[in-house]
């Protein structure tokens, strides 16, 4: 039986990112102002459940050695652990219902970390901590209404209203890479055609930049992957249009487009004061953001985009781990983290 | 200066529905067990701002003498007035701020309303409203997380979260109609192209059985409005619809695949509990709401498509003025009603 300080300020929650390639883990104190202990190791999911899951308890134990060590607190201060993970999650039940990335299914994820730990735990889903974590301590931070979209391998969402992330009646809400933008385009991996995810992901951006190559052989995205389409990926592609190739800047331009007609859906829908896009997309830049802007503009109602900011996410690596502690706090406390 | 009763169940607050062509006003008892006193009259905007506020007063008035002398309560047991505007409003200062059907803008509705009928009044959207009632005493009762689209001569939306109408950061949030269906589809009267609007509202289901019976000579729609294209309507469409009449058939099962497409996005994003349609629509029943059912299953995640009803609205006439009696004790108790 231990006893936890009475000032939450000195009290520190352990944040873990589950990814389906690697896992990031972080101590927080609970007014958000440190950060300390932060690790990365791979997920190597294929090593099955129990494996990763002992992986996380071990990281845990390593990053609460690093609070006490570096601020002298009692391993008492460190009063428990909130976890994103991808897919869908229930977390009154603290299980993870599916994650294909993972192959899990109805694993009972809080249970065995409790054991493991000797900590409570909240699991949330990984793009609602992404944008949680923007909104606490990153580009969203001061908003009310918020949309994240967070564009991986897939396109990831996250809401959050009057401050409080938003889960829907099933824990299920939130899926923005699956708002149709063309009903009768590309097929998605869900099984519907047009979803945003199958032309704004990380994978569709490469994807097409792939298909606009065939075409072309004068873009300096060949010479970036000795002409093997292959090897063409997402960042590849921002990094040519940040070198000013006319086929990748064409690929930036139309993901900005595809992007601008989910989001202006968004706008109409929710009227938010701040939408952060997060994930490797925002290395495009200006070249991303200047046309979404002027897209979102074009198509939503002029009441909704004058009172709301479309900005890059600020918190790269870390939006996961901080949104997973802001989650906590908000599941233990009622309260939205101050 | 008067006195309140202190059973909430004896009071009664009036609503009214506020709409381009009609005004609809009733009495609704506190604990939403009793309505009387409905009426309805022409809104005849072209008259002027002061002149539709004069009659509504004046309806207002007559409902109260209704009250008064069918249930035996005094003057004061009516505690105030909710009211639907159709447009952009402004809650908190009671201002529409925006209403094309009616000529109105940065009109200080509240201001005036109250000056002439002595009582408190709160406004809120009308098809904010038209969820809301639909949600306290229609065909979304017990519903936590609620979406409500009101087809009439546009597409009007309303969005409710954990039992309380949500209006996003600048009291915008809800406009369902004007999610893009189709990025590159039709005009929207909004500017933007594709809407939701621009295909399922009842003018955008009339204009499109135009144009099919311009290639047409068979239909039973041509014999109902004796070869006059320009008399069509979408009550005639669902009316040749239930004949069996092949063109009018398809155009509602279009519109079941426009309307599936919409509301698969908004399962997506929001995973409700219930989604309620309201309006003329409704009249074409299983002809539309088979196809639309299947339409969202196709494209909307498995996780979210059960756990969500689909459902005509029950309350049509009436969704209107019992929801604008809703918001009214929302907005003064902070809660929402019993």
């Amino acid at each position: 039986m231990t006893m936890a300080p009475t000032n939450p300020d000195s009290q520190f929650i352990i944040g873990v990112d589950l990814g389906g390639t690697n896992i990031v883990v972080a101590a927080m104190s609970h007014d958000g102002a440190h950060l300390l202990g932060m690790q990365s190791a791979p997920t190597l999911a294929a090593e099955g459940a129990e494996s990763v899951v002992r992986r996380m308890a071990q990281m845990v134990a390593t990053t609460i050695d690093t609070v006490v060590r570096e601020t002298g607190v009692s391993r008492d201060a460190v009063v428990g652990v909130g976890l994103g993970a991808p897919g869908t999650v229930d977390r009154k039940n603290g299980v993870v219902l599916a994650a294909p990335n993972l192959r899990w299914s109805n694993y009972a994820l809080v249970e065995r970390m409790t054991a493991l730990t000797g900590l409570p735990v909240r699991i949330d889903n990984d793009a609602n901590c992404a944008t949680y974590g923007e909104w606490w301590l990153g580009a969203a931070r001061g908003g009310t209404n918020v949309i994240g979209v967070t564009i991986g391998t897939g396109v990831g969402g996250g809401i959050i209203i009057d401050r409080q992330l938003y889960h829907g009646s099933s824990d299920a809400a939130g899926e923005i890479g699956h708002i149709t933008i063309d009903p009768t385009g590309r097929r998605c991996g869900c099984g519907n055609y047009g979803c945003l995810e199958a032309y704004a992901s990380g994978s569709a951006i490469a994807g097409r930049a792939r298909e606009a190559l065939e075409h072309d052989e004068t873009s300096t995205l060949l010479a970036l992957v000795n002409g093997d389409l292959s090897q063409i990926t997402a960042a590849l592609v921002y990094q040519a249009a940040a070198d000013g190739d006319d086929v990748a800047l064409e690929i930036v331009r139309d993901t900005a487009k595809f992007l601008g007609a989910g989001i202006a859906n968004l706008l109409n829908i929710f009227n938010p004061d701040v939408v952060v896009i997060a994930g490797g997309v925002t290395q495009a830049g200006d070249d991303l953001f200047t046309p979404l802007r002027t897209e979102v503009r074009r198509r939503a109602f002029k009441s909704v985009t004058d009172t709301c900011r479309i900005v890059p996410g600020t918190l790269p690596g870390t939006a996961g781990v901080v949104g997973a502690v802001a989650s906590y706090i908000a599941q233990t406390t009622g309260r939205p983290p101050a």
